[in-house]
């Protein structure tokens, strides 16, 4: 069979270019995250299929790149089936490993436990510009943390990281689930419609309360409760009002005190613990997909970008999944792709490069020499300096050039007859 | 179905401890490669089943993780095969990718071409104690450099990295597989003959000449032609004797001088641009498995380690086969996990670690001391300190003493009743 050039469909390559931001941001990432404690760790990129389809991943669950059985274990019969072939699959995200992770080696672990993974995950979703079907995800977690420390540090780490790449004047998006609930409670509507209105709700940005209002009435939940459902999110985010406040007051006897005072204390906390310049703000509109999350739940919002760069929230009920005992959690995804596209985008200038020498050899230089010229580049490299050693072209001139696109500003020519400068 | 805590089978988890140390290595890879001009790519590491099974990766093409069709294109029925049920498979080397980058976006790179590759590859592999299904590579190319210049900066760059990470007194065994050939030819062994006879010769490390001999004449070979192929590996390596001088003298007649003068430009370079202590050596007893190289070769020996930590060869006929025209090039593939393991054996301390503060908290504190405390915290993070903010625990010592075992020296408390330092 012919060979292929292109990588797989959706999937890219990363030319050099590309690959010095990213270097950068994962480099900038690391060191910040290490500042506030956060270690790293790593989990196989394949993953045990049973725990790919635990519920825990919603949509992607249906996006699973699915890996062959092998051997013996491999019986391809008129019984097969896409599950009776299969065994285990690409990670969709860093989420479900991590608890996996923690539940198999928690006993190694410090407690609380602050993870920080970096790492590529996979999903077979129709590709389409700008989005592919392996990229980067970037997750800090911490795991056995029950108070709202866990959220304030996750949150000052993010912002602080953001800052550090150059990011300002973005807000980060905060609400809890636990509101969520209680104001759809306080609404009228049933228990076991939540998912459903949430999922109208989260369209508020792209349709507004007016679009909401009449989505709700199509599916049959009453002029009733869904104008008593929008009135609140109207007066929460009405000019001059405190909304969280507002909205504690309103549904007071749905939701425990508790969660509307230690939402507060993250907000002022982390405003407290600022380190560039963004917001914080009780937003009773975010909703989050997932449904694993129990608390808290967060997003960084970059309207001049147009839209979402990372976002998070509290799990206290996955771990017990695999161990039968839960386990507070909490975690903020960083947008790693997102975030590399806006750099590149914005023409976005590493700091601190090192000097670059090229060495330009011209052919048929004797032994002698060229051993010169090895000692000369091996002592620059020494002092921290990058040197590219490479034969001179014909076109000595277009070779230069291109060297000075890539950056490289020391040129120094090794002839044939005599080392000239 | 049961959710499951362990690894998929072979793989593993890694610790903070082990990521540390990873982490640690692959900064010194990185900023000693960028020295040399090499430029960070990443290729998929799903790649096209056909590209893998291309004949270049040898006994590794048994040994892949292939994924499975997804949607109208998996069709499960009484035809079906292993290969009609995939299209792609996960990468078992990074040297069948390069090749594929390269030739689709060569235009876009400059000339020559110094990759560095750093990443996951994955092999089906018989699990055992120390290897594992998924591992890293890492590798340094030079492609579009027909000169033995790409041979010296491999091999420069890779010994100093490696005298970087504090290893010396290894060896560089190098040979040349024309050479290998043209020992063979002298020795009067047919062409088609030669990839059993170096198979044979690659056990001289286990089995010594004699089993080598004796393998040769039991596999039919004949006494005349395996004596005289091994009197001369025995001239050659006898104390005293210049090896490749005697190797070349020999086979004159079947070896364009070129190559053994080259390979001692090599030598000479590698030994005049040295930055730790090593010996580079000709050892006409190398062969390296892959079929695909066509010139010099070579590996890193640590016999103290009792074995090879890495190797590489130039490959000047695999850009062909994916483009119709070759291009000149080399490779240098440093055994990432083999260093890894290394390192933590002989416990490696890391060098420059940042001083860490924990900042313990008392349950119960009011909001506007852990304003004042988050506040402190993000002003030490600022000056390069690494803060770890927790909650106190109620066995307050034994919490310390765990958090002393992870590097943190500075212990500050902060009580609910007042800040006591």
């Amino acid at each position: 069979m012919a060979l292929s050039k292109k990588p797989v469909t959706g999937m890219k390559d990363i030319l050099p270019q590309e690959m010095r931001i990213r270097d950068y941001v994962i480099r900038v990432i690391e060191e910040t995250y290490a500042s506030f404690g956060f270690t790293h760790i790593e989990t196989p990129c394949v993953e045990h299929i049973e725990n790919l389809n635990c519920k825990a991943g919603g949509e992607n669950e249906k996006l699973i790149f699915r890996i062959m059985k092998r051997g013996e274990k491999l019986r391809i019969d008129s019984d097969a089936t896409e599950e009776s072939l299969t065994d285990s699959g690409l990670r969709y995200d860093l989420t479900v490993p991590l608890v996996r992770f923690y539940s198999q080696n928690n006993a190694e672990l410090p407690n609380p436990f602050k993870a920080l993974q970096i790492g590529p995950v996979w999903r077979a979703d129709r590709p389409q510009r700008g989005r592919y079907r392996q990229f980067y995800q970037c997750d800090i977690d911490i795991l056995g943390e029950a108070s709202n420390l866990a959220e304030i540090e996750l949150i000052t780490a993010t912002t602080t990281t953001l800052g550090k790449l150059g990011f300002e004047d973005f807000k980060i998006r905060i609400n809890d689930r636990r509101i969520l609930k209680a104001m759809a409670a306080y609404a009228g509507f049933a228990e076991d419609s939540y998912d459903d209105v949430f999922i109208m709700l989260d369209k508020m940005d792209k349709i507004g309360a007016e679009g909401v209002l009449e989505e709700l009435i199509k599916a049959g939940y009453g002029e009733d409760k869904a104008n008593k459902y929008l009135d609140l999110f109207k007066g929460a985010t009405e000019g001059g009002t405190d909304g969280l406040k507002y909205v504690a007051e309103h549904i007071k006897d749905y939701l425990d005190e508790e969660v509307s005072t230690g939402l507060n204390e993250i907000i002022e906390s982390v405003n407290a613990g600022k380190s560039c310049n963004f917001e914080i703000e009780f937003d009773p509109t975010l909703v989050r997909g997932m449904s694993y999350y129990t608390g808290p739940i967060f997003e960084v919002a970059m309207p001049q970008f147009g839209g979402s760069c990372g976002g998070g929230g509290r799990y206290d009920e996955m771990v017990g999944k695999f161990t039968g005992q839960n386990v507070p959690a909490c975690g903020f995804s960083i947008g790693f792709e997102r975030i590399v596209l806006l750099l590149l985008e914005n023409g976005y200038q590493i700091p601190d490069e090192q000097e670059k020498y090229a060495f330009l050899i011209e052919k048929g230089i004797d032994s002698a020499r060229l051993n010169e010229v090895m000692k000369e580049a091996a002592a620059l490299r020494k002092q921290g300096k990058q040197v590219l050693v490479s034969r001179m072209n014909k076109n000595k001139k277009f070779q230069q050039e291109q060297l000075k696109e890539q950056g490289y500003t020391e040129f120094k020519n090794f002839y044939r007859e005599e080392l000239k400068h």
